[in-house]
């Protein structure tokens, strides 16, 4: 017998799960929408040469790399994995973007607003809440180096939770300049800054000592107060200028952190200075957004002015946001957050019964009929006892059933069953209509 | 410099592409839900044994294969390709389908209605129309050998197409046991039927003449009668019976088509006895729908009562019709049959101006004011020349223009500029909503 389970780490959605999906991609299309960002899509198999080299070796190794075909596929002389892949699944939408804008560019407005919410593909160790195909709702905008950028990037992400019903989230933000000034005013060389940003990224997961001992390890003698600083939060940039005390002061980027607060306006927002941010394209403003019942983030982005310049001569400013659609689900599963009509969705509003093939026609006509008038119906797909296709109604949670009877055909009526409210009625068919739409809850 | 196209054979779909496809979508959706159909997904990854062996040779060879990783990749004992993969991309909805049937048996009803609309890869030859991701808009009734799914299923399909504003489609339709009859009454032997029905599945692409000496080659004697035979179509299966002469005639098949046509009730279905679907799967009726000016199908299906055995010991009944959107859409586009809301969409209602420095804030302000009343607003990223600016909305297709300068906030005022109509007038803060709700269309 052949194996059914979906491939490792990925999920098939039921139909109330894939509703549950729908009701929050169709919010955070919404929102998006309110703030002028445009719809892109892009192929879910890039050139693996257009992913490699964007995310740092960690990212590199996740990639899923696609075989080559037919004469393509050299196995004899292939001496490593790039040798046998020429295409590989998208691992974020933010290289593909990147990738877009060059190719576009004469296509494209100067600043480009596009949000793009599809499936990226990660060849990670699955665990809880971590899927090897998940969503991304990302929203971009390019072509500018203004603060406002940040600040509406940062209100439309908090919009969307707010519709969403959260009112308990804070966003984390930092700069990677500052990260990386009080990095090097500690003694970090140069070269080990990038493993320096993985180890202070891991602060959540594996501690304040575990991180100490990790830079030491890199050559911070004072790991334990660079890590005590790098664990204050702070809302006040001022305050976070002590703390460079004599060492080089990264001025740019606390203006910058200034300017982002001060236009965004939300009082959820701090800076964390622990906040790194894994993948290795971002240049400036990073963020994060938690919940406290979360490990995780519900989502995280920043500004990559140098990803586009990779695939086009001109340098283009960028900077995004990208809200985990599964986080989401996740709490929102968890909090009850849905409303009632997605939680106890039906899939027809109408059963209509199949009494005898001498009725099918009717049924079906009748079927159609309604569907005409903007109800719902299924039909049971055979003729069989009544009290069979009464249970198959109420087991699949059709609130109303239309018998359909060689009697009833004969006095041009029909039987309304209302499921819901246990009544039954004989009316005539030019009524049918009317009297179901009375019996539905306005749409 | 790093390529910027997409990978061959895929697409980026820009702002104005992803609304069309959505817009299709949509009515898609609307009519498979008003049937009772329940939305359905699937990871766009499968193991590649779930796939395998399901769709016939040429079927396998189109199957993009997911390389392993780590230590499962063994190059140096690998001697097929089939040692190097572990995974593949779908490259239908149908399989997936009855992998899931077979895996939540029991979570789901005995009859299950459902719709799965997303994309699907084969490493096809790219050619007009012909992409190696498109998406499949398939709806499937699963659980019964009833002639009422096939005839429910032909009345959803058409009533899409209908919505979608075509009137000139035609619906093909054919049973796999008749065609198979007719080859084997033509002197086809048991282990060739497979061949010849791709054979016969080439009419369209090469011709009667070249089908017949295909035919021929397979041992078909008096191949040139048999190709005017499956080139007659007719709308009656009495006119169909004589066909079968002296030699034995699929009257169970004869019969569920005339079953079909008598309830699906629909002028457009015509028997077609040429029509074979490439497909390994399909065991009884199968269809396809056309329309005069595209070569291929709009879309296709049949019954598969032997597929999800292939998963489950039991065997269980499905048919299933899949509307190609790209295919859709290729006509759609040519015909000019997007409504104009859709041709014409711009990204945001209202552009606000960003003076100075000392506006942003307030006009940051204004703009998160006229979103909270449902206003769609794009906020200019940096300040910049007014004419800038303006052009800039134009040039992106914005009607509405709020500017809020220096002047304008000493008065508690800001100018509303229209670019459709070309006027400018000032307006109290207080009444900026109301302003321009009665500038915009009414949605």
């Amino acid at each position: 017998m052949a194996k059914t389970n979906p491939a490792r780490g990925m999920r098939d959605f039921l139909p109330a799960d894939v509703r549950k999906r729908e009701y929050v991609i169709k919010i955070i299309k919404e929102v998006y929408e309110s703030y002028g960002f445009e719809p892109l899509e892009t192929p879910a198999v890039e050139n693996l040469e257009t992913l490699l080299g964007k995310y740092g070796e960690e990212g590199n190794q996740l990639i899923f790399r696609i075989l080559k075909r037919g004469e393509k596929l050299d196995l004899q002389n292939a001496t490593s994995e790039n040798d046998l892949a020429d295409l590989a699944l998208r691992y974020d939408l933010t290289v593909p973007l990147a990738r877009v804008v060059s190719h576009y560019r004469d296509k494209l407005p100067k600043f480009l607003k596009r949000y793009q919410i599809q499936p990226v593909w990660r060849a990670d160790r699955p665990a809880r809440g971590r899927f090897r195909e998940f969503f991304q709702c990302d929203v971009d905008w390019i072509g500018s180096r203004s603060a406002v950028i940040e600040a509406e990037l940062i209100s439309a992400v908090t919009d969307v939770l707010r519709r969403l019903g959260f009112n308990d989230f804070w966003v984390r933000i930092n700069h990677r300049d500052l990260l990386l000034t009080l990095l090097g005013g500690f003694g970090i060389c140069p070269e080990l800054l990038d493993p320096a940003v993985i180890v202070v990224d891991k602060l959540d997961k594996i501690g304040p000592a575990a991180v100490a001992g990790e830079l030491k390890a890199l050559g911070v003698e004072k790991a334990e107060s660079l890590v005590s600083i790098i664990q204050k939060t702070t809302s006040s940039v001022e305050e976070l200028r002590k703390d460079f005390g004599s060492g080089p002061v990264p001025d740019a980027a606390l203006e910058n952190l200034e300017a982002i607060i001060s236009l965004a306006n939300c009082p959820a927002v701090i800076i964390d200075p622990s906040l790194a941010r894994g993948l290795s394209y971002y240049t400036g403003a990073i963020f994060e957004i938690n919940v406290p019942d979360l490990a995780g983030s519900l989502g995280g982005g920043g500004r990559y002015d140098g990803l586009i310049g990779m695939f086009s001569k001109e340098q283009i400013p960028a900077c995004g946001f990208s809200l985990g659609l599964e986080r989401i689900l996740v709490v929102m599963e968890e909090r009850r957050m849905f409303p009632p009509e997605i939680e106890t969705a039906s899939p027809a509003d109408v059963l209509v019964t199949l009494f005898s093939s001498e009725t099918i026609r009717e049924s079906l006509k009748i079927a159609a009929e309604l569907r005409t008038a903007g109800i719902r119906v299924t039909v049971y797909p055979e003729p069989d006892k009544i009290g069979k296709q009464l249970r198959y109604a109420d087991q699949i949670n059709i609130p109303i059933v239309v018998l359909v009877g060689e009697s009833e055909l004969q006095e041009d009526s029909v039987s309304i069953k209302n499921l819901v409210q246990s009544g039954q009625k004989s009316v005539g068919r030019k009524n049918l209509i009317k009297e179901i739409k009375a019996m539905l809850p306005t749409r």
